[in-house]
């Protein structure tokens, strides 16, 4: 399986494709089909309940995508967020500088300032690899995309880079709503934007995505995890940075093991085996999942500690799908300081203090991606997606065998029942195997067929995806069948 | 009930405020509060549901945000999307040229062009409203955001100001995917984008606002609905262009009667029948709603007719919370022409023509504005919000009545089983009438509470959020009590 093989499947089952493809596409911009939009959606859906709906810790929020200048400032944004990049003077071909360095020379660079890395490529002259044309300066490009707000010039406003800023701004509202809880963490779901300068890897690395964040707040000085006892057992793939420098590879391990001492630990471990559940739960597969810590010289300006949560691509190798950042009291302390609001929450004998955060943040794209590659199957015969009956963008599909005899009939009786309570499709075009092919390929776990036994008996055909099996199941019964075999469902 | 006391309200109990308060917010741009976030989430889900699951015609697609600028100059927006400004040469403040003349003249100069709205301007010696200085020269401004996409200056790119131009550039791909079936619709939801000179009214008239938008395509050679027989005889409060013309007011008519002779007549009929039933699912008050018939110097260039579903504010008076628009075959058209791409359909006897397409387009922001004009009550004791369950935040609350003699475990047993099924809340905290005032505020329909009881005959008090009458429940009997309450609820 590779990425492009995907990228192929998804545009011709309706997954996802380059926006405005007439227009020749827009580079790091898909739009979702109408198979891609029942998936995104359900996921979205699954990852609310599991964190906002099922964890009273947790309440949500929808932040403005367009946003106050002035937050991108406090959060650093304004003077950090950038690349370093340099322009071949021959062909005009723009790249990322660091990058280029790494892939030509083999050296690391990242985070080193603009002057330097363009000193090393002078000194080993390198060259534009596509043209062989001399590179021009290393300048740095910051990342946001930018918008002037108003009539006549107006105000330059910034597309979030990331959804938590709008969770760090609001959260001296947020904690007087929750009655001053402590811990609590605020959700979030919603766009962002980077604009990167290579966009690429069909939806791994795009210029607008979506996010799905939780800023987790705690008091340091009563930082235990009520939770802690039943996740501290719990093994995964992992892989320290002590590890990383030793040379070392991943290996199964306690997550409680990967974390060492600092404010809030029990709290970060419970977020990585809730993170690692939450993967497995739509359906992507525990074999293919590691937990790396991140070494110093990789993390963000604001991070105290960070854990990747990452996905083994057959072709890309250990990608991350979920980052877990310590940010400390980074985010709050900025604000505090550039608003001249106050963002302490109050401890029960009455002494104040900034709350540490940690923050789980999960790529839409990126999740959906790792899902997709855990459940593409192809044989012989057929193509189809194992893909969780939660996230399937139809639970069932109904046909009637042929579409005469009364057979239609019948068929959308029992279609019109179950969609009340199940997202369902209706087909009664083509022949039946052609009809089976087409599900499996977008997925559908559940194919109920209408034959002439129905007429007799009233009992219809429910073939499986996985299995291609077919039982008997009389007519009335059907829903409850559906509700017992998704609720069983695994993997 | 006006506008001022709703926004203050909705920022106290956490449904909306301004963005980026901290630093002074910045008009036109909101965030949701952890109640808001669950009703829009609610919103939008019935919403899907009801044209999207529900419907056999209609599937969904999700479109980028920031979009190839090809889309915009064939849509026309690049030529035509602007307001015409003038700025006080003296204060600074910007206008409306065309409400400003309006407003001072009572000149109606919608869509004339900016040097004849400047002559009568400069004729009539119209000065600045807020300081009496002199207006500089009436300008066209575009309404649509600018960034720029990419390193070294990048591509100029548009934030999408309407969902719309997404869907029709996807026409060829989805309509093959949905096996060219016709007549059939794609639907959408998302954020768009007006560069507003005013935004104004808290949710009214936003910058960044969120669209659930249908294009309806249909052959105009085959345009009979189905489903006309169902919808013909509908009546609602009617306004047509022609009434209007003659000064008359709405009145009950059939919608029937609302529509003349045109290609897809049934088709306009039933959307706007759905439409107004889709208000009223969320709890929009019938008796607020009319349908107008707009009048053909208001209609937008593409538009062959277009229908509003208005809503009667009470300060605001009579706003479109919809509109509904035949826009032929305008914008198909225009992106066969701009990429040489074929956007025909094809009929079963193998002739090609352009279809034509009808797009009802919901304003989320303001069918939430109606649903919570229509919900809001206050009186001596309390405020309290009469929306449906299926769009509040939570179905139901638990509490026990004080926290302890062992009524929280209780209450807490109860409070998983609901939440596995219904949006619900925990709160033992503060006296039990506070705890109830609050769940009002926020419009939870079910108050269930554990008292002491509950010990001797496992039974709790289930609370009506209308009447405030208290019935007894055996707690076994609790989650089917709600299913069936819920299930039969009525505004």
């Amino acid at each position: 399986m590779d990425i492009k093989t995907l990228a192929d499947f998804c545009a011709k089952v309706g997954i996802a494709f380059p926006t405005a493809e007439i227009y020749g596409g827009f580079s790091g911009f898909y739009d979702w089909g109408p198979v891609g939009v029942e998936i995104k959606n359900n996921v979205k859906r699954v990852w609310w309940r599991t964190f906002v709906h099922q964890m009273d810790e947790i309440v949500g929020i929808d932040g403005s995508i367009v946003t106050h200048p002035d937050v991108w400032k406090a959060s650093g944004h304004v003077e950090h967020f950038h690349d370093v990049v340099t322009r071949c003077k021959k062909c005009g071909r723009a790249y990322r500088a660091d990058k280029l360095v790494l892939e030509v020379l083999g050296i690391n660079v990242e985070g080193k300032p603009a002057e330097e890395i363009d000193t090393i490529i002078r000194k080993n002259n390198v060259r534009c690899p596509s043209c062989g044309g001399e590179l021009g300066p290393v300048e740095y490009f910051n990342l946001m995309f930018e918008t002037k707000v108003g009539p006549y010039g107006g105000v330059t406003s910034y597309l979030r880079p990331e959804t938590a800023q709008l969770i760090f701004v609001n959260f001296p509202r947020v904690y007087l709503l929750a009655r001053k809880r402590m811990p609590f963490g605020i959700a979030q779901m919603g766009k962002a934007y980077r604009n990167e300068i290579s966009p690429r890897n069909f939806l791994f690395r795009l210029r607008e995505f979506e996010q799905m964040e939780i800023e987790f707040f705690f008091d340091p000085k009563d930082d235990a995890c009520p939770y802690y006892n039943e996740v501290k057992g719990k093994k995964v793939l992992g892989l320290t940075a002590e590890m990383q420098e030793r040379g070392e590879k991943e290996r199964p391990m306690r997550i409680a093991d990967l974390v060492p001492e600092m404010p809030g630990r029990e709290w970060m471990i419970f977020w990585i085996a809730k993170s690692v559940d939450f993967f497995v739960s739509v359906g992507v597969d525990p074999k293919r999942i590691r937990v790396r810590e991140q070494l110093p010289d990789e993390r963000a300006h604001y991070s105290m500690g960070t854990w990747d949560v990452e996905f083994r691509f057959d072709d890309l190798g250990w990608q991350e799908i979920e980052g877990i950042a310590h940010r400390g009291t980074y985010d709050l302390s900025r604000h505090q300081e550039f608003s001249g609001k106050s963002f302490e929450a109050v401890r029960p004998d009455g002494s104040k203090f900034i709350p540490m955060v940690i923050e789980p943040s999960w790529g839409v794209e990126r999740t959906i991606l790792a899902m997709l590659y855990s459940a593409y199957r192809k044989d012989e015969k057929r193509t189809y997606l194992r893909i969780h009956p939660q996230v399937a963008p139809y639970v069932v599909a109904v046909f009637p065998l042929v579409s005469k005899d009364g057979l239609p009939e019948i068929a959308r009786e029992i279609y019109k029942e179950i969609r009340t309570e199940f997202r369902a499709f209706y087909d009664e075009k083509g022949n039946i195997g052609k009809r089976y092919r087409r599900q499996d390929e977008i997925g559908t776990p559940f194919c109920i067929t209408v034959d002439y036994q129905t007429r007799e008996d009233e009992t219809v055909t429910i073939r499986d995806r996985d299995t291609m099996q077919q039982e008997r199941v009389h007519k009335d019964e059907v829903v409850a069948w559906i509700r017992e075999h998704v609720k069983n469902w695994r993997v």
